[in-house]
């Protein structure tokens, strides 16, 4: 199924290129649609652009049990992250039918939007407005690098952005939800096996930097006079690490860096980078975040630069549902249990819902890039757990 | 006259974003042709795209004596790096009308593209073309931001890219070449004196360097796995600054910084910089560079990393032509002269043909930036200095 999607955002740089709310996004959706009306399932679009795909089987009752991920992408990301999740759902629905197992519970794909927030700086959310876990009027504010605003962008979407935020009656519908996904390390690789139940997600944030110098003449300002916001952010990005590898376990990344103007001959007036932070011990993220804002005001000051640090996103670490776990483990026996250091909608969503995840291996062990890999093999042993799982999940055929 | 430009190419994060042989290009140009054919000046523009406006009085002979300068600007740059020079051009043709004055030689204003080389990465990139500095192969081959060749872009904007490049016609038939142009630094302003003559341009050059590393997950991947070529160019940016820190008289600078794919929770698979150095000492210049090519060896090598450094562009130091100078000291009595750190059309040119320069005062000593200011009291001096300098070249009144 990847295959047919396999044109849609391809990047001139490597990989997929795929923001939320977008073009690619759209045709992404539409590929979507097609296979699960293929399937008879009955596809309705939210109000936070989430896609729903439902098998009500006749007799079926009771909350939902939900699965699916999304589509969107990194710039330049692998093919697997997200629409991996996806495709598995709609496969695992054709595993249960092939079975002849029909759930006694309805059963929902679900694919949510801009989950890498690589549009809108905000990971998760599609997942974060359905849960609530972001103010609706914050989140319509934010804007894209050509400065549109979301709500701009799910207006033009067809969206309307007074019906985006908390969707009670979708939660209250849920039994529980659980998410497959492509592995973005290299757990499975390690343990030499195919697929693995999620145990938790690293506690993660975001924060923006934004060093203010003098922006000047690159040749006429002489060393000595210099408040380059550049180097400011530089120094930084040296120091950040050096701060996060002193700290077990903890990673700390600047990806994005956008100097003001960015011209060859012109010292930037301003430098924007973002900062993204991971630790499983929140306190430990605290306290390495505050480490950091402290070396930002003094490398800054050191620079005659300003500088101001804004958290965009904070996620502390999540355990997934002891019990729904406790169901993936009967379901699935001897697999094993693996926590990852990437976020989730599983992950915004267990505060709200019951949520698990499903891991598939990936034999590069690398993620966000084009290198990302799964084999088919493993894809059709993920499908196929999946399948098990919703059946487990889902109660003896009606 | 500025003020009429003022609306052209206005960037929303400050300043102007004026590049070459684009749509602001067009628009600048037509002002120009307007104000150049309200004056009875024959205009045409050149196979390399330089615009030439001619005034040639009856009985008037000999080779031309050319003034002018450049319309383009850097990324929100100011609004007097290069419009200076074009409208004194044309105010000191009203001067010299004014005054009764009629050239005995032919007098060109000239206006060169892509002065800043903002959008193909070659400085200069008009006057090196007209003066052979460099290969037309070469430079129809550069690249801007998206990838459009300048082949593409000349020929989307009406020239023929055959026939670009080295104008022995024009430099046989020019006797010298005078540039005003706004002072991008402080000298001026140190001296309490509105205009200067210049004396000199430092030598300088562009490299662009990419650093290769391991694209991956910001949040899977162990700080001690990493090979982030983000950190491998911040240490380089740092180790830049130092080392330029210690060469007096040396400028090296990183304005402009690419991360692909550049999202925040991607550790970047590559990171491309451009360099900027300058020293009035040529051998002082190739020095640093060698020393900071071996820091970027070294400290890529200590980040797993592979880099590259790509010469761009390399001019070196002009000292302008001594007889030319002294006509200007003879015209402008009392002028002070002042070597400059900003590369000029009139440095480039200065290989080919005598050339000069007159810099006018700013106030704020600040360039490429929209702090760049002239007054305009010092603007009209500039203006009648220009008159002066070209009254005295072109000889007594035919």
């Amino acid at each position: 199924m990847l295959a047919e999607i396999a044109h849609i955002g391809a990047d001139p740089r490597g990989g997929y290129s795929r923001p939320g709310y977008g073009d690619e996004d759209r045709e992404l959706r539409e590929w979507f649609v097609g296979h699960a009306q293929a399937r008879g399932l009955d596809v309705h679009r939210d109000g936070n652009g989430i896609l729903w795909a439902w098998w009500r089987p006749e007799g079926s009752a009771g909350k939902a049990i939900v699965t699916g991920s999304h589509l969107d992408s990194v710039p330049g990301g692998g093919g697997y992250d997200g629409p991996l999740g996806v495709a598995s759902a709609l496969a695992a629905v054709d595993v249960l039918r092939a079975r002849g197992t029909t759930p006694s519970r309805p059963l929902a794909l679900a694919v949510f939007p801009e989950e890498e927030g690589s549009r809108f700086g905000l990971a998760c959310l599609g997942s974060r407005l359905m849960a609530g876990a972001v103010d609706p009027e914050r989140a319509l504010a934010l804007t894209d690098r050509e400065g549109d605003t979301l709500a701009d962008a799910v207006a033009r979407d067809g969206l309307d952005p007074r019906h985006v935020g908390l969707d009670r009656a979708a939660l209250d519908d849920t039994e529980c939800f659980v998410e497959l996904h492509v592995e973005q390390g290299r757990g499975l690789v390690d343990l030499g096996r195919p697929i693995a139940i999620g145990a938790s997600i690293l506690g993660h944030g975001r924060w923006r930097v934004v060093v203010g110098g003098q922006g000047n003449h690159a040749g006429t300002t002489l060393m000595a006079d210099r408040r380059d916001p550049m180097v400011a952010a530089a120094r930084l990005i040296v120091a950040i690490r050096d701060l996060a590898r002193g700290v077990p376990d903890a990673r700390a990344t600047v990806g994005r860096i956008e100097p003001v103007p960015g011209g060859t001959n012109v010292i930037a007036s301003r430098v924007a980078f973002w900062l993204d932070v991971r630790h499983p011990d929140d306190l430990v993220t605290a306290d390495l975040v505050t480490r950091i804002r402290d070396a930002v005001a003094l490398i800054a000051a050191e620079e005659g630069c300003a500088a101001d640090v804004r958290e965009e996103s904070l996620s502390p670490t999540v355990d997934f549902d002891r019990a729904l776990r406790a169901d993936l483990r009967r379901a699935l026996p001897d697999t094993p249990e693996l926590g990852t250091g990437a976020g989730h909608d599983a992950g915004v969503l267990a505060d709200a819902i019951p949520t698990a995840m499903l891991f598939v291996r990936n034999p590069t062990g690398i993620s966000h890039s084009p290198e990302e890999l799964v084999e088919d093999a493993d894809a059709e042993t993920g499908a196929d757990a999946l399948a098990d799982v919703l059946s487990a999940l889902a109660g003896p055929s009606v």
